[in-house]
C-alpha cells in the first residue's frame, strides 16, 4: 500500500553525473539492486550519518573514506550502493567486505579505494554474498549513463520495501545562472531517521565550498528526514548524500545561499514525505504540526509521542475519530508543568480539544469526516511559547504487521 | 488472544473487605461494569496515580478525596470502579460526575463523599452514563459479599479489553501471624504505565502505618507496574491502589517490612505480569533482562527501546529469529559513549550478538527453535557497569491492530 499517487518526476541532466546499476540477484532475482553514482572531480561532498550505535559497516566505510579525501580537499567520485543486505551487524567481516566492495569499483573506474564510499540496505546480520557483488560491481560500472531515465533507474535500484521509488527535483535562479538540485532516497520501514533517512543521494550542479555544503545538508536534513517517523525504529545504515558538482552557479553570498537553501529544503522535504507515503502498510499521511511551544524540542517532543502512538496510528487507520487518544498521548508527552486546559487539539478544521475536554463545537459527524480522508493534519497548539515543528508519519494497518512479520520469508 | 493458560487463584477471605458488583450496562449490557470495594475503618492505605497530564477527573478526584482523608489521618472506606467508560478528557463536567458517583455511594454507604474513591476505565472523551451509574451505584454497593468468589467477580467487573480477570494472592508469615496479600488489577492496551497500571487494587490484613504504606506501594510498584508495556501508550487513568486493613500483623520492624515487602512485590508482579499476558493481540510473553548497565535508569532506557521497538514486536509475532532487528533497537538507544562491541544478546539460551555482529556459535536453526516459544527472554548484556532491570512485553499481532481499530465499533 502507499499514500497517493506520486509518479517520479522528471531529472534534468547534471553535467559530470553518471548512473549506471545492474541486476546482481543480491536477494532477488530480475531486479534492480545495485547501483553506482559517478560525479564528477570538480564537485564538493558533504553526508550525515545514523547515530545508531550499531551503524552498519558500509556507514563506517563511508564515513572513513569521506574523512580521508576531506583531508585532501578533495570529494569522493562514486557511491555504490546495494540492496538487498545492510551488511549490520556483520562484525570484522562486514568491514571487510563494505571495502572489497569499494575496492573492486575503484578498480574498473582507476580511482583509489577512498574515492568509492559503499551504502548497503536490506536484512540485518547476514554476510553479503560477495561473489555476487563482485561481478555486479562492474557491471554496474559500466551500465551508467546520462539519459532522461537515470536517475528513476537508480531510484529503483535502491528500493526494499518500497512500492515505488523516490525522486524530487528542482531549478532555481541563482543571479542569472540555473542550478539544478536533483534527489533520490528509499524508505519504508525502519524509519525514524536520526540525522537521515534510510538512503538518500542528492546532486546539485551548484558550486559550494564543502563546509557550506555540509551546514546546508544539516540544516535541511533537520527539518526534513529527521522529522518523518513510521514506525519509530532508527536504522543502522541511514545516510543522506549531498554532492555539488561544481560546473554551474557559485553560491557563497547570504542571498545565494538563501535562495539555495530554500530550494534544497524543497527538495529534501519532497524526498522525506514521499519515504512516509510509502511507509510500510501506509494508508494515510499524516501531519503533526505543534505550535505555541516552549522550545523546538519541546514541539519535536509532543509531535513524536503522538506520532509514535500505536494506539493513535490504529485509530487513523480506522478512520475511528477516537481522538481521547491524541488527547492521552500528548498527555504522556515529557513537558514540564503542563497546563493542558490551555492545549488546543485540531484535526484539519474540527476542532477536537480544548480547555481540558472535548470542544464544545466538536461532533461525532465532523470528526469522522475528516478522519475517512487519506491526509490529514493534527494541529496541538500548546499555548506555553513560541516555537513550533512538524512531522510527518503513517497510520499502523494489518499490512504493516504482515510485511515485517513476512520479512525475511 | 492472550499467552499461557492463568487461572483466577483462589483468594483467601480478608476481614472487614467485602465487594460488590452491578450490571449498569455503561457500555454493553450482560456484563459487570460496576464494582465497589470497601474497606473497614481500621484501614490505612496509600496509591500512585498516572503521570498523564491529561490525567482522568476520577483520578484528580480520588487523589483529591485520598488527601482529605490522610490530612485527618482516617483512609477512605470506599473504592468505587466502572468500566466502560474513562471519563477523561471530560472537561468540567467530567469532574462533577466523577463527584456525584462518589455521593451516591456515600449516600448509601452512610459516609463523607470523600470516603469514596472513584475509578473509571474505558474509551476516552465521552460524557458518563449517569443515569446508568446512578442507577447501579447502590445496586452494586448491595450485592457487596466476602464469599470465596467476591475477588473474581470484582476482578471480572473491572476489565475492558482483557480476555480474563487478573488476580493474585499471597500468605506470608510475621512473626507467628499470618498476612494475606490479595490483589486483582485489568489492563490490556494502552499500557506503558508511568506510576501504575490501567487499575490495581491490592488488599492486606497487614497492621501497617500509612506512610510506609506509601513508600512500600512505590517501591514495588517501580519493579512491577512500571516495568511492563504493551504498546507505549501511558494512560490516561491509570492508578494502582493498596489498603491495609490493620486487623492482622503489625508490620513495622526492619525484618516484618523485608517480609511484607517481598510478598508484596510478589502480587504485584504477578498482576502486572497477568496485564501482560492478556495484551490485546498478545501470542508471546517476553522477558527483556538487561544488565551491566551504569545505572538502572540506562537498562530501562535499553529494555523499553527493544521492547517498544514494532520491528522486534512483529518479528517475535513471526517466530522469526530476526534478531538484526533487536540489535538495531539496543543501538538507538539512549546510552552515552556506547561502546557495542561489549554487547552480549541472548534469546534464551542462545547467543545472538557478540563482538559488534552475529555470535560465532548462532545457527539459525538454534534461534528458530527459540522464537516459536510462547515466553522468550532477551538478555542484553551492556557490561559496562553492575546495574540491572527487567521489563515485561508482548509481541504485536494482526490482532493488535484489528482489536484497536475496532474498538469503538
Amino acid at each position: 500500500m502507499a499514500v497517493g499517487n506520486v509518479p517520479f518526476p522528471a531529472m534534468p541532466r547534471i553535467e559530470g553525473v553518471s548512473l549506471g546499476s545492474a541486476m546482481a540477484g543480491i536477494k532477488k532475482a530480475d531486479r534492480r539492486d545495485l547501483v553506482v553514482i559517478e560525479l564528477p572531480e570538480t564537485a564538493t561532498m558533504a553526508g550525515v550519518f545514523t547515530l545508531n550505535a550499531f551503524c552498519a559497516a558500509p556507514v563506517h566505510v563511508a564515513k572513513a573514506h569521506l574523512g580521508q579525501c576531506l583531508e585532501k580537499h578533495q570529494a569522493p567520485r562514486y557511491w555504490l550502493i546495494n540492496t538487498g543486505n545492510a551488511n549490520a551487524g556483520t562484525g570484522e567481516q562486514g568491514m571487510e567486505d563494505a571495502k572489497r566492495c569499494c575496492a573492486a569499483l575503484a578498480d574498473a573506474a582507476g580511482v583509489p579505494v577512498e574515492s568509492v564510499l559503499p551504502f548497503s540496505t536490506g536484512v540485518i546480520g547476514e554476510p553479503l554474498p560477495m561473489d555476487k557483488l563482485l561481478d555486479g560491481i562492474p557491471a554496474a560500472f559500466s551500465a551508467r549513463h546520462d539519459h532522461a531515465d537515470a536517475w528513476e533507474q537508480a531510484g529503483e535500484g535502491i528500493l526494499t520495501t518500497d512500492t515505488r521509488p523516490k525522486g524530487a527535483s528542482i531549478v532555481v535562479d541563482i543571479g542569472d545562472q540555473q542550478v539544478t538540485i536533483n534527489g533520490i532516497a528509499k524508505g519504508s520501514g525502519m524509519i525514524r531517521p536520526n540525522m537521515a533517512t534510510m538512503l538518500g543521494f542528492v546532486v546539485t550542479d551548484a558550486r559550494i565550498e564543502q563546509p557550506l555544503l555540509a551546514q546546508l545538508l544539516r540544516e535541511t536534513t533537520d527539518r526534513s528526514f529527521n522529522c518523518i517517523t513510521i514506525d519509530s525504529d532508527t536504522s543502522t545504515n541511514d545516510a543522506c548524500m549531498l554532492a555539488a558538482t561544481g560546473e554551474g552557479a557559485v553560491v557563497a553570498s547570504q542571498d545565494e545561499i538563501a535562495i539555495f537553501r530554500n530550494g534544497l529544503q524543497r527538495v529534501m522535504i519532497e524526498l522525506a514525505q514521499a519515504i512516509v507515503r510509502d511507509g510500510e502498510g501506509a494508508t494515510k499521511f499524516v501531519t503533526l504540526q505543534v505550535e505555541g511551544a516552549r522550545s523546538r524540542q519541546e514541539a519535536l517532543d509532543v509531535a513524536f509521542t503522538v506520532a509514535h502512538s500505536p494506539l493513535v496510528k490504529t485509530a487513523l487507520y480506522a478512520s475511528d475519530a477516537n481522538w481521547g487518544r491524541i488527547l492521552a498521548a500528548v498527555g504522556r508527552a515529557p513537558v514540564e508543568a503542563f497546563d493542558v486546559n490551555r492545549v488546543v487539539i485540531e484535526l484539519d478544521e474540527v476542532r477536537l480539544v480544548e480547555q481540558g475536554g472535548r470542544a464544545a463545537s466538536y461532533t461525532e459527524e465532523a470528526g469522522s469526516a475528516v478522519m475517512a480522508r487519506e491526509e490529514i493534519t493534527i494541529r496541538i497548539d500548546l499555548d506555553r511559547g513560541g516555537e513550533s515543528a512538524t512531522v510527518w508519519t503513517t497510520d499502523l494497518s494489518h499490512d504493516y504487521v504482515s510485511i515485517n512479520a513476512d520479512y525475511r520469508s
